[in-house]
C-alpha cells in the first residue's frame, strides 16, 4: 500500500542496529521490527539521519531497507532516500520501492537559501525519485541549516502531486503546524499528513496543532503512540501528564550529536536491541552519562513501569 | 566588587522591559531588580541577547545598563558589551564599568571558526575593554555558529588575566563542563565560575557536573535559585523534583524567536514586569500560544504556588 | 539633493583613512574626496564594509561621515547604516541625513533565509530609517551569507518607495542584473539604479549588462570612472583593454580580509591618503605581498601612467 | 605508481562528459585524457566536485573512473572520494585502487568548524580508505564552509602518514602556501605536494610561493601547464604575460555555480569533449553569456592562437 495522506500514528524512526564488530544485526531489525508493530505503531521510516544511513554503503542501505520492509508486513516503511546527487537518490528510492517501500523521505542540501532553490530542488527530487512514488518531505533546520515557510512548503505541495507528508521538526514550530493547516482550512492547499520530529520534544501540544502524530526515534516509542492516541483521544491531561513523566529523558535524549547514543543505550537497556554499537563516526557516552540515564530512567519508572529497565 | 573566578548562584539574564510604546520602562527595571535580589539571586546580567540590546541605540544602553546597575546597590552586575567593533564594545564597557558594573560579558562575532581565530579575538577583545575589566566568555554555538571546544576556553582562560567566568551553552554541553573541570583538577587550567544559560534545559545535570549556577532568564528565575541551592546543598531528588515540575514550562520558554515573547508575557503575569512590549523586530505569540503557556503555568501551579498567576 | 533611481557613474567606497596611531586621519579624508571629485566620480558612498565602520565608535561614525559630506560639497555622499539594531541604524541615518548625506545603504544581517525574512527586514529598515530617507540594498551574499534572488529584490523594490539603488555584488550576478532589468522592461518593477561593486571582477560586462555604474573601493576609482564612461558610450574594445590591463591587480585586491590592506597600500602609494593603517583588527600584509603589488603595479604601468608610482 | 609527496606540475581536474541525454561519453573521456597527456600534464583528478561526482551512481562513478584509469595509462589519476559517509568512501577508494588509481581526495563535510573537528575527521577518514592509500587533503573553504589554518593541515599531515598532497584552494590562499613551506623549511612538517585549485585565480603567484603546480578544471590545461614550467623555470615574466592573457576568461569561468557550465562550454568548443551537457542539476549558460565567451575567446586568441576556436 503505497504512503497517503491520510497517515496518521506514530512511524518511528528506527536506528540501524549493528554489532559491536560493526557487522549489520540483522536478529535486532527483526526484533525492533517487531516491537513496534506490538505496541501500536502505525507504520516505521528507516534510514533517517537517526539511522546511520550514510553509515551504510549502497548495497548495505538497501539490505537494511529491505529486511526491515519484510518484517514489517502490512505495516507500511518509509525510506529516507536523501543523497549529495539525483542518481543516487533515485536508485534508493527506485530499490526500496521494489522490495516494497510505502514511500520515501527527503531532506534537502543543506547549500539551499531561496524559496525558489528549494521548490526547485523538490521538483527535481521529485522527478528523479519518480512520479507514482509517494514522498516525505523533512523539515529539519536545526540540522540541515534550510529554513522552509509555510508558503514554501504550500508551494512543494502544490507543486508535487507525490509529495504527501511533511515530517515536521522546525523550531519552533508550532506555529508552522496552524499555518500550514489554516491553508487546507481555507482551500489554498491540499490536505498533507503531518508527523513530527524533533526527538518528540513538543509533541504534547503539536497533536493540538493539528499534527497527526509523531514520527521520531525516542526510545520509548510506546509513549510516542499513547500520547498520539490519549490527544486525539481528547483526553488531554492524561495525554500530558504521560509526556510530562517522559520529558527529563526525552529532553535529556534530545542532545545533538549524542542523542543517538543515548537512544542506542536505552532500547539496548530496553531489549529493543542487542547492542547499542554505532559505526564510526561515534557520538559515545561517558559513564557520567550512562549514570545520568539510569537515574532519570529510574525516576521515569515510577510513573511508567517500561522505564524499570 | 569586581567579579572574580569565585561567582556563584544565579544571575538572571534580565529583560529590558519597555512601555507599549516603545520606551524604556524604568520603574519596571527597578521592580524586577528588586525581585531578583529577594529572590536569592548573586548578581544579574543586563543587555544580553535577551536584553534586546541591538534594540537600543548607545545612550539607551549606557542608561538601561545603569539604572540596573544602581538599584542592584551591591548586587554584581554584568553588562553585554558584544558589537560588531572594538571600538563600540571599548566605549559601552568603560562606561558600564564607571557605572558600577562588576564585568562584562563578551559573545564571538558569527563569522569565527578556527581555534586561532577565536582565541585572537578574545586576546583582542580583552585588550579593546581594558585588562582591568573582568568578562565573562558566552559560548553560545547555537546562537553564534561559532564552536569552541574545551582546549580553546582553557586557551581564552589562560591568555587573559581578566577572563573570569564562563557563560556555559553549548548543546550538548554537560561534557565540556567535566572536561573544563578535569582541567582545573589537573592544574592544566586556573579556576574559572561556570554559570549556566542555554534557557536552563540542562540546569538539573549542569549543576552536578561542576557549575557553579545559571545565567539564563527563565521567567522563574526563583526556581533557578532553588534549583541551584539545593544541588549544591546535596539534595539531588529534591533538586529534581522541582526541576522537573518546571521542564514543560521551561522547555516550552527554550524555543528560538518566540522565547523572549513567552518570557516577558509569563513575566508579566507574575507582575515582575509591567508589560511584555518589546521593540521591533517582534517574534510575537498568537493567542493559541497564550492559552498553551496558561494552561502550562496552571498545571505547573499544583506542584509550584509561585505559578498560580 | 537626495539620492534618487536615476544616479549613475561611479561611487566610491571610501576607506576610512588612519594615522599610525589610530586616531582618525581628517586631512586624507579631504584629500581623498577631493581626489574623487577630480576623476570624475559621481558621488561616494563611506562607512561600508571596507571603510571599517564597525571599528569606529558612534561619534566617530558620525564626524567620518560629515566629513567627508562637508568636503564632497555637491556630489552626493551615501552613508553606510547597516547595525546590529534598528535603533543604532536610525540614529545613524537621522544624523547623517542632518549632516547632508544623499542616502543611506542597508545590508541584511546574516541570519536572514527565506524571502519573507528578507523582505520583512527591509521593510522594518526603511521605517526605521525614515520614509524620505533615500536607501540602498547592498546585496553581497559572499560576505553576509543572505541570498536575494531577483524576486526578493523587486519585493523590496515595490514595498519600499524610498528604495532607489541596488549595490549589486552577487557573485555570479550578471544574469541577476539582465533579470532586474527585464523585469523593468516588462512593467514589473520600477527603474532603480544598480552600481556594482564586488571589487570591479566583473565591471567589464556588467555595465554591458545594464549596470548604471559601479560602487567599489578598488585603488584606482579613476580606471572604474574610465572604464564605466568608455562602456556608456559604447567603446567595448577600449573599455575592455582598460579594464583587462588592471585585471592582474584587481583580483589581486579582491582577496577578502587581506583586500583592504592591499587597497590602503596602493592607495598610500598613489598619495590619495598618507598612511595604510588600519584599526584593529588587522588583516595585514606581508613582505612579500607587498613584494607582488610593486611587481602587479610596474607590470600595469606600461599600459596605465597611473600605476607607476 | 602510487602518488607521493614528490608530485609536481597540472593535474587538470577533468569533468564528466555527458551525451545530451545524459548517458556518459565515454569516448570523450578518452579524448580528454589523450588531451592532457599530450598537453603535457602530469597527472589528472576526476570525480571531484567539478565532476559532477555526486550525480553519478554508485556504479557509474566507479566506471567514469576505471575508463579515465585506463586510457591515462601511465599518467597517475587522482579520484575524488568525498561522501557522506565512511562506508561509501572506503568502497569507491577500494574500488578506484583496484582499477588503478594512484591515490584520492577528501573534502572535509561541511559541518566541521574546531580544529579539533578536522583532525579527527581525516584521522578517521584515512583509516577509512586504507593506510596505504595515499590521500589529497581539499581545502576549499569558499565552497565547503571548512577553514583549516596552517596548524591544522599540518597536524593531518604528521598523524596520517599517507596524506601526500594538499589542493589548496583557500581563498586568500599565499600566505597559507608560505606558512606551510615555512613549516618544512623548520622541519616542523614533513614535505607534502602543493597543487593550487579555486580556478587557477592565483597561479601565477601561487608558483612563486612554493607551489608544486596546478590541480583545477580551467578549460585551457595547456596554459596551466605553460604557466607552471615557465615559473619553475624562472621565467617570472613569461609566465605572467601568459596568465594575465587569460585572466579575462579565467575570472569569468570563475562563477560559481555556472562555471562548470562556462569550462564544457569552452571545451567542447576547442573539440576537447563532444556535447557541453550536464545532468540535472544545471547551472546553465544564457544566450548572453555565451556570446560573452565568444567575446572573451577572440580577445584571447590575440594573444594565444588556442583560443582561435
Amino acid at each position: 500500500m503505497p504512503l497517503d495522506a491520510s497517515a496518521r500514528g506514530v512511524y518511528p524512526i528506527a536506528p540501524t542496529p549493528f554489532h559491536p564488530d560493526g557487522r549489520i544485526d540483522v536478529e535486532s531489525i527483526d526484533r525492533l521490527t517487531d516491537f513496534y508493530a506490538g505496541c501500536g505503531a502505525t507504520g516505521l521510516t528507516v534510514l533517517g539521519v537517526m539511522g546511520e544511513a550514510p553509515k551504510l554503503d549502497h548495497a548495505e542501505g538497501i539490505a537494511v531497507a529491505t529486511r526491515f520492509i519484510r518484517r514489517a508486513g502490512r505495516l507500511p516503511v518509509i525510506v529516507g532516500v536523501s543523497a549529495p546527487g539525483f542518481a543516487a537518490m533515485a536508485g534508493l528510492a527506485r530499490a526500496s520501492m521494489e522490495a516494497g517501500a510505502a514511500g520515501v523521505m527527503i531532506a534537502p542540501p543543506n547549500t539551499l537559501r531561496t524559496d525558489d532553490q528549494i521548490a526547485t530542488y523538490y521538483r527535481q527530487a521529485a522527478e528523479a525519485v519518480g512520479s507514482d512514488v509517494p514522498f516525505v518531505i523533512q523539515d529539519y533546520p536545526l540540522n540541515f541549516s534550510v529554513v522552509m515557510n509555510p508558503g514554501v512548503i504550500r508551494r512543494i505541495v502544490q507543486e508535487n502531486a507525490n509529495c504527501v507528508m511533511l515530517k515536521h521538526e522546525d523550531w519552533p514550530g508550532l506555529e508552522k503546524i496552524s499555518a500550514l493547516r489554516a491553508f487546507e482550512a481555507d482551500g489554498a492547499m491540499r490536505h498533507i499528513s503531518i508527523l513530527c520530529g524533533n526527538g518528540g520534544l513538543f509533541l504534547d501540544f503539536e497533536c493540538e496543532r493539528g499534527a497527526d502524530g509523531a514520527m521520531t526515534g525516542y526510545a520509548f516509542p510506546d509513549m510516542l503512540v499513547d500520547v498520539v492516541r490519549l490527544s486525539q483521544a481528547g483526553e488531554r491531561d492524561a495525554a500530558h501528564d504521560l509526556f510530562d513523566a517522559h520529558l527529563p529523558l526525552l529532553r535529556y535524549e534530545q542532545q545533538p550529536g549524542v542523542g543517538l547514543a543515548i537512544r542506542k543505550y536505552v532500547m539496548a537497556r530496553r531489549g529493543l536491541i542487542a547492542s547499542d554499537a554505532q559505526r564510526k563516526p561515534v557520538g559515545g557516552m561517558s559513564a557520567t552519562a550512562r549514570a545520568e540515564v539510569a537515574y532519570l530512567l529510574a525516576r521515569l519508572a515510577r510513573h511508567d513501569p517500561r522505564a524499570a529497565v
